[in-house]
């Protein structure tokens, strides 16, 4: 039998453990001496257990083991509590402290999408919640199965490229497939491709998933968020099967594909997306950074170069002042020779800013907007820093979510959530943020912009605090609460691409108003009537 | 009182007269002799008469009335017949031969939107139809007043931009704006911008529109459709407003502004829209022009752009063999020195293609964009004509529409028809298309490509074929429905840019399968539960 422990793992992926530079941020910041590295804070040692009883009526269980089989369906504990959870904060806080109220009745592995229809149908009938589960890297509470009910778990068989068109450039893709598994076969096939969507949670999400939750990857600033590159799908939903035609665009009435992506489980299950993909060159990728001497300066850079018409960089980040800071000690820069020289060029401690800047396509285009960014860069007092810090930051872009655990191991409360704004609105955003995050003492909040448009960019926030032990899930709710509202009041989206969940549902109605949020429910009730799918998400 | 023939016009715009090289042409290829350059086929010269009768009860006519003033309303016959027909060939014909069946009982002319809330909610109490009115230049029935009642002309009041963001390079405005006025208003502000949509209608159509039919303009290929440009909208429904807010990009659920994109009327009264905005800087705009040995090898350059990850074009156009003999022609082209030139290096009268390219945006960009495809083009065979056939291009770009009436005169049947494919289906669709269009004795058949994507393109039909004088109608409904079924067959969508509107409205359901149908319809009956909303359109 599994522990919680086992089962707050990512994959089969070994724990890591804080590194030396880390070490020294926390020691430092949140003041904890060497005997908070001695033991482990809600280890989650205890094997899983369950109290509740399966709420699914006998026959019922045996007609959907009748269609998927024995052994595509599961009921076993841990199965059970590994699928009642994303990567929340409080989820994993919850599993830590064996708290599992709604555990799913049962797993479901469904081999076809024939099978999923007789499954939805059952469901619909018997008014059974279902929860569509791929990567589990949720961290909104999107995969809480809030009413039980059934985990449709599509990654054991729905894993597969169905169809690349190398003239069309595009991939047809089932949603269970994880990311590095589309990505390894996109860059061997034919002339070699890549889907160009690398989220933070790349190495465990799945293709569904990011479409269901409107994600956003890390080249996004120039080959657009998810939603961008989604030209059709087919869903599984109560009311029937949707499927869309595959077109470079069209004006037939509003499109109905854009319904599914964002949709987060709450209109049906999505089974395949016929994606666009792009030519994989990575020999001819530019990587650049900079230094700035304050974070206003870089946003003004940054805004400058995406409405110049200079192209755009896939990738362009900005890590804020503190964040510049945490970077600098963790890799053990401060104090250096070159830590002097830039403060003694003006790029001082506690003001300067890191802009990371990678360019993909053909030579003759990276070469030009990396030096057309160079140049804007330059107007603005930015400081090149060369290739280097760009490419070690790529080598290491998917570590810092794995820090979760051995972080909360040491009782720091440590979460990630994120905003898009308008440019206008970003700096008081960011003020307002920062100076909110701060008013809980010992706090380190690092922020950054990584995906970034001609009218605005998101913001994200990395916040650490010492957990207040024992109330560690109030203590969060709290906190949490006030850090939206504070976002809200400030001009930010609910979201930019981690999604609503459970976790943001109650900001719904006033973030959309009433009448879209009615509209919204309009839609879910014609192709859900009973509500069965995902309920709880999005705040339908 | 005016005529059916004034009501043909293009606001003031003097009617044009067919240039010499047209003249030629249609006599060489339609084998019109000089007798018929000397009547006018249907002039429409009669006055405007209708026998209807008011079918808005007088009260309710009062109480309309009263909300916008009399000044604001209009029961005049020529009025109401300039709002029952948008400028489709069948409505063209409708007009000349004085068939007005269904037109509007009043025009209203709404000057807030406080006023249009007051219309709407009476209108759905008495359910009486409302069909919203810009610029008159739907090509596909739009504006067709099916169910007579009200239509609503946006284009007396709601013709100011609210506002200029130039730190977001945004800008609202309302929807009844003209093209000409919208983007002259931009070019003079602040640090000159554009709004980058110019399409054919853009003299007299409307920013509303351009939304509500979800067009595409002429530099398409890098600034994206109309739906690309917009950030959010207001929209008044008969179930209430709906008004959403400003952000780069979001991931709170699917979004509900891309539902009244390509609504055309159908949901609503799009009142505002906020739009991106790009810098105008027309200094410096670089232009190419290139002729290929035959279509094929042309469209293969352009794909090969298009994916090379060069940047792209704004404009970017290929005419094929029988477009780009023409455009020769009627420049009086042919059998010159450099036409001789061509033919001997291999570009061949009947075979050859033109491509017309432009590029916006910063120096160094337009540089090496053109400087890439001109690169491809060279490996294709694609030869340089230099910048000035575009040039030239982009000087009567609007031309051609007006060109109609003097054709119609003629006796000439002309229309244009659109749609998107997938780059693999291409060739297949422009070959299916020709040959059913050339299955018409005598028929001009001109295609082009004017609006690229990574995945695929548009095709654009221009079609001239002698009318079947007194069977008119007829004889254009079954080859219209020839040609759609040609298209769909073929896997084109229904449309690319100009909607679907009444014309193409029974083809919805077989286009868009009737899963995705009844969701629409579900989207309507939450929106506009007794379907006053502009009645017919969409198939809704």
């Amino acid at each position: 039998m599994k522990t919680y422990r086992d089962i707050l793992k990512w994959g089969n992926k070994e724990e890591i453990s804080i590194d030396e530079g880390t070490r020294r941020v926390i020691q430092d910041k949140l003041g904890y001496d060497d005997s908070y590295f001695e033991t482990k804070h809600l280890a989650g040692d205890e094997e899983v257990s369950l109290s509740n009883s399966n709420q699914i009526a006998t026959e019922i269980q045996k007609k959907l083991t009748d269609i998927v089989g024995q052994e595509n369906i599961s009921t076993q504990a841990d199965v059970l509590v590994a699928h009642a959870y994303g990567k929340s904060y409080p989820e994993l806080l919850k599993l830590r402290k064996g708290i599992v109220n709604t555990p799913p009745d049962m797993v479901i592995y469904p081999r076809t999408e024939e099978e999923i229809i007789q499954i939805v149908e059952i469901c619909h009938q018997q008014k059974i919640a279902i929860t569509p589960y791929g990567g589990q890297s949720s961290v909104t509470g999107g995969v809480e199965t809030l009413k039980g009910g059934i985990s449709l778990d599509m990654t054991r068989y729905f894993n597969k490229v169905l169809n690349v068109n190398e003239n069309n450039c595009t991939a047809t893709v089932q949603a269970g497939m994880f990311g590095p598994a589309y990505e390894a076969y996109l860059n061997e096939y034919g002339d070699k491709y890549t889907c160009g969507h690398f989220p933070q949670s790349f190495e465990y999400s799945t293709v569904g998933g990011w479409v269901a939750a409107k994600g956003a990857g890390q080249a996004s600033t120039a080959y657009g968020k998810i939603e961008d590159m989604v030209l059709s799908l087919k869903a599984i939903t109560p009311k029937g099967v949707i499927e869309t035609k595959t077109y470079p665009a069209s004006a037939q009435g509003w499109d109905i594909h854009p319904l599914f992506i964002g949709s987060e489980g709450s209109l049906g299950i999505i089974t395949q997306i016929t994606l666009k993909i792009r030519k994989y060159r990575p020999q001819n990728t530019k990587h650049a950074s900079f230094i700035f001497k304050d974070f206003k300066t870089a946003v003004e850079a940054m805004r400058t170069t995406m409405q110049a018409g200079v192209g755009r960089p896939h990738m362009f980040r900005i890590s804020d002042p503190e964040e510049t800071d945490v970077a600098f000690k963790t890799k053990q820069f401060d104090g250096t020779l070159a830590d002097k020289f830039l403060n003694m060029k003006g790029y001082k401690t506690e003001k300067r800013c890191l802009m990371f800047v990678a360019v993909e396509g053909d030579k003759a285009y990276t070469s030009q907007v990396v030096s057309s960014v160079k140049k804007i860069n330059k107007k603005f007092g930015g400081f090149s820093l060369g290739s280097k810090p760009t490419k070690k930051w790529l080598e290491q872009r998917y570590s810092s979510a794995y820090m979760r655990e051995p972080m909360m191991d040491l009782a720091v409360m440590t979460d990630t959530l994120e905003t898009a704004v308008m440019w206008d609105d970003l700096l008081n955003l960011w003020e307002a943020v920062r100076s909110y995050l701060k008013s809980k003492e010992k706090t380190v909040v690092m922020i950054h912009i990584s995906h970034v448009y001609e009218n605005g960019a998101n913001l994200y926030f990395t916040f650490l605090s010492p957990m207040k032990k024992g109330k560690e899930l109030e203590e969060f709710k709290e906190y949490h609460k006030g850090l939206i509202n504070t976002i809200i009041a400030h001009k930010g989206s609910l979201s930019h691409h981690h999604g609503v969940g459970k976790a943001l549902a109650p900001w719904m109605e006033k973030e959309l108003g009433t009448e879209s949020l009615e509209l919204m429910r309009a839609i879910k009730k014609h192709l859900d009537p009973h509500g069965i799918m995902n309920p709880g998400t999005l705040g339908l």
